[in-house]
């Protein structure tokens, strides 16, 4: 089932597993809080824009009740260890991996049919900062095939009335994200920043926001990562289902 | 000096004293850490919009090299007595206060004639929440004279190429307040949301936005106000000028 470079590594949530190549781009913190933070209707269609490996369907398919999650990558070579990995967990009856470009959703799927829409995007602005030379990392890093605007239009198109986008991002690209939410119809409802330490400043927030609603923003408590000691907070070791040793 | 309900404060630096009626609207913690974040230009102009009790001139007049503050203020009768308390402080040399509305700027002051633009607005929109029945404290706390984008607008017209305009605002105005910024070429540089306790979720925020720069936004560490045994933080005791008992 593994292929070259390939290693299996355990979610440590009932007995989930992903495939993830040891030199591309691997699943982080980010994802993982993002599938605990995201809103899910239960019963509802779920679509992950820019799914890499498959971690955040994966991780949906057991923290939520979604009926279908769909996960959508431009990168074929992806998309086909991300099937595996679904393969794998035998979870083919409720994940679907779908090749495709964010930026043509009209063409995949019907306009208005998901009740979520979900994106652990790239950060980093084309051309800014250090680019990596391998072409599959720079594009999961970089804003090289789709951008903030590019997942606004696509949630706006994909979510029906009231539907939710759910996202994490950096805190530099703050105006940016609250801004080309807001022009695409996906009022920001709730925000949370992640902040490695209670005193120091947040490196990620997550952010929810939903179709065709009023303005009215939740700044929420923040996301601390660690204690002072250094130990990981209590909040931290249970949305990764971790028990404190 | 002091008109009926009217009472004298210790502003407990430098020995500020600020006029205050017992009966209308007084300054809060938020014009104090305003005044403290805001980043005022040494030897520039710098204005209030919407003064009241002139908390901010006084304060930035002590804490700041600015050449010349300039407080507006729309209600005359907070006009004449912010002015009792420039001269009670024999201020009147770098403090003016200004009779006039927000919305006019353009009849009173040059075009890009200021280094910083500060404002403290109402918070609330109008028509939001429990709107007092005294006129005069219902428009420092509702949307009823000016809001976010007039405040936007005059920073706009007043600021030079670079100036600087900060505000402190509550978070579920963020994207209000970041997405019409941006609109007016004042682009967010530095935020930093205010935390009643370090868990807690912040409940104002402040932010500096420069005219005429490129995006790119530092969410800062949080101002905590209380640590968690119910004391101020060194923070807060630095900003107040208190020694700890």
């Amino acid at each position: 089932m593994l292929k070259d470079n390939e290693q299996l590594d355990d979610l440590q949530i009932k007995g989930l597993e992903i495939i993830q190549n040891k030199n591309k781009f691997r699943f982080g913190t980010d994802a993982v809080l993002l599938s605990a933070y995201a809103k899910i209707k239960p019963s509802g269609r779920c679509i992950d824009l820019g799914t890499g490996t498959g971690i955040i369907p994966l991780l949906l398919s057991v923290k939520t009740k979604a009926r279908e999650i769909i996960g959508l990558e431009f990168q074929e070579d992806l998309c086909e260890m991300a099937e595996r990995s679904v393969g794998h967990n035998k979870l083919d009856g409720r994940i679907r991996i779908i090749h495709g470009n964010i930026k043509k959703v009209q063409d995949l799927f019907g306009k208005e049919t998901f009740e979520n829409v979900v994106s652990n995007p790239p950060y980093m602005k084309n051309g800014s900062g250090f680019q990596s030379e391998d072409e599959s990392i720079a594009m999961s890093r970089h804003e090289i095939m789709c951008d903030i605007e590019d997942i606004a239009k696509a949630a706006e198109f994909l979510l029906k009335d009231k539907g939710m986008l759910s996202m994490v991002h950096r805190p530099n690209r703050l105006v940016d994200v609250l801004s080309v939410l807001r022009k695409h119809s996906l009022e920001p409802k709730t925000i949370r920043f992640i902040h490695p330490y209670a005193y120091k400043a947040p490196n990620l927030f997550l952010i929810n926001a939903q179709k065709n609603t009023q303005p009215f923003l939740k700044v929420e408590n923040p996301l601390v990562m660690r204690r002072d000691d250094g130990e990981y907070t209590d909040e931290i070791y249970e949305i990764y289902g971790m028990e404190r040793k």
